[in-house]
């Protein structure tokens, strides 16, 4: 099962995919955690590239985006889901339909092709959507890297467009209030992916 | 005037470039001659990232091209045709739609699309294909890398690929017999340059 994290940096997507491989370890699941950009060697490399360049292009950013996917995809999620393991990855395809797409304004339907081309035409089983006021998560974060100094309107965008998402395909995705406590989502979360899992 | 060369390894094109912008350089043109993958050095990056990975996959090779084919538009292939300047690019756009389409299979409409949004839907004014035999290309080469180790079937759908181009916009596009003397492929080449700048 290929389980993906999608939602506003400071939702709390990281502190969530530790609790449940937690929990689903201790159900006796084979659990593999990992992220976009940056898993690996070469997703390093991308990551460097990514976060470290000054007034780097929007085509130039996305591109590197799909390069890291697409390695991403055939080194690392498909070899363990070829071993039923579930795959927890945080931010997938679907954050770049939202940044580069809703936010920076590039093309969503050549974006969607995009993403299969990199993936293989793979995509998550279950995608949680962690929604919170746009002033609540830049409020959490305290070290802010080059997406999150974009102005509000920017955020705002991409709350909008990961809401828009959802309701594009709402048996693929589950929302959930991000401004609970973490012990809460962690209930939910475990809930809906244990409802699917049968 | 924005050109570009195309066709294999060993056919003579950075040759060529430097003769060329020597030439031109002499009638008083200020000339920019550059390259993909590579140039500068965020294109040094993704250069190292594409030629040293071994087993990369074909997908996040060709994303790989476009961050960096972008990038080189935006910060420097741009900035020199806006001030007029003839700029002689090794391999460009057309690179991608030959070794990743045709050689490597991608779907080459899609190809097409994502080299206008990396290059804002800038094209070249003048293509031109070095085009030599198979064989020949491939015994001028003497440091061979990962690309130059495909098998021979990979190089003729390159060759064909490339004529196949020319064809769907043959004016865009003059073809150079490679095997011939460098100082006769230069005399071809700038008087064809020299005809379109009038």
């Amino acid at each position: 099962m290929f389980i993906t994290f999608e939602g506003p940096e400071g939702a709390g997507k990281s502190t969530l995919i530790r609790s449940l491989a937690s929990e689903l370890e201790s159900l006796g699941h084979d659990v593999l955690t990992t992220r976009e950009p940056g898993a690996g060697e070469f997703g390093q490399a991308i990551r460097s590239l990514l976060l470290h360049g000054d007034d780097l292009p929007a085509t130039s950013e996305v591109f590197l985006f799909l390069a890291d996917r697409s390695h991403h995809m055939v080194k690392i999620i498909q070899p363990a889901l070829n071993e039923d393991r579930v795959v927890l990855c945080d931010r997938h395809a679907e954050s770049t339909i939202v940044y580069q797409g809703y936010a920076r304004g590039l093309d969503v339907e050549l974006l969607r092709k995009m993403n299969l081309m990199a993936t293989g035409n793979v995509r998550p089983d279950l995608i949680f959507l962690l929604d919170l006021p746009v002033e609540v998560g830049l409020s959490r974060i305290e070290n802010k890297d080059r997406l999150d100094s974009e102005p509000i309107e920017f955020h705002q965008k991409v709350r909008d467009g990961f809401l828009a998402e959802r309701e594009r395909e709402p048996s693929r995705w589950h929302k959930i209030d991000a401004t609970q406590a973490p012990q809460a989502i962690l209930t939910e979360a475990l809930g809906e992916i244990k409802k699917r899992l049968k």
